[in-house]
């Protein structure tokens, strides 16, 4: 197997796949862009990926975006790894439901902080956006508490989800969320932070 | 097999399901809520789902939800009736790459025109939302027309993106975008539509 190339940028949900490529021991580089100097937007990079963000994955097959595909790709690809109940459909699909929810809700929902830009153009629209991220994302901290049914979130077995979920999470206090309230999530996060995969992802983002 | 039961409202993305279990085959009966009447958020419902959502699909095994998990375990489930490439990780991840960036992108773009409430509580930014909507689902629409490689969005072999795919290209329109600048785009979702499950799903959703 070629090695890869993976396109990430500090404090982005690119951590989530970055986790997963350790868990699996798979062989690649990391180039990170510097969002403040707006690399994401660069020509070289939108010819890697024209969507303009992270994360994106150079395979020796072309070039795959969006996390919870890349998940996939990654427990797919690596199965002795053990990342993802591959042949169970309803355990699979309960494994996609989250990484799913955290895509499409939570990450969105904390998109709202920042990037208002994407979906209005008024400067006092952005500033009721971010009023609301509080909320939002407090009721996703209470949707996420109740998914954690063991040590990992989908019981027994660690998967792709785990390192999404640790990535969503880290961002909830600086969102405005009480962790004091999610006792379960909360030890949680310190049980996904422990693993030597995620210690090795936080170091290569810095 | 335990026949399954399908909550779906029109006008929704249920229909990308509605669309893969009819392609599948599937034995399933079918609950339509009345979004108008806020049945989605009733007692009895969020006992299904908890999150007051469609689509959500009761098994033998529990109720799952997120659109692009449930086309996954369809396409999983019914592997005769050929409706991913599940055994082609990249060709696999190339298609839940576009079911992700329908549900985290282009159905969050939509969402912005009546579901604004979500994100903000004023009333002036729900209408600064709306009035970029024609915009970003435009930017959409050109991201989607380089997407379609072939009859169906992967080349050759349909699969449940393509029911997905239809079901937020169907959305366009009434979003302010004009499909006369996207040929390739016009031309599959009439394709598509021409499918009897398609045909099928949309008669049982009026």
């Amino acid at each position: 197997m070629a090695r890869w190339t993976f396109y990430s940028a500090p404090g982005t949900c690119a951590l989530a796949t970055h986790i997963a490529l350790h868990e699996a021991g798979a062989d690649f580089d990391v180039v990170k862009l510097d969002f403040a100097a707006g690399q994401q937007q660069s020509p070289e990079y939108l010819r890697v990926n024209p969507k303009g963000r992270v994360p994106a994955l150079a395979t020796e097959q072309g070039v795959l975006t969006e996390t919870p595909a890349l998940l996939a790709f990654v427990a797919q690809r690596f199965p002795q790894a053990r990342l993802a109940p591959l042949d169970d459909p309803f355990a699979y699909a309960r494994m996609q439901e989250l990484t799913s929810y955290l895509a499409a809700t939570a990450h969105v929902a904390h998109a709202h902080k920042r990037r208002g830009a994407r979906w209005a153009d008024d400067a006092a629209a952005h500033e009721a956006m971010r009023a609301k991220v509080p909320q939002t994302m407090t009721a996703c901290a209470a949707y996420l508490e109740g998914q954690i049914v063991g040590p990992w979130v989908a019981g027994e077995e660690y998967s792709v989800a785990d390192g999404y979920l640790f990535t969503v999470g880290s961002w909830l206090e600086g969102d405005g969320v009480d962790l004091a309230q999610f006792p379960k999530l909360t030890a949680y996060l310190a049980r996904v932070a422990a693993r030597p995969a995620v210690q090795r992802a936080l170091a290569d983002a810095r």
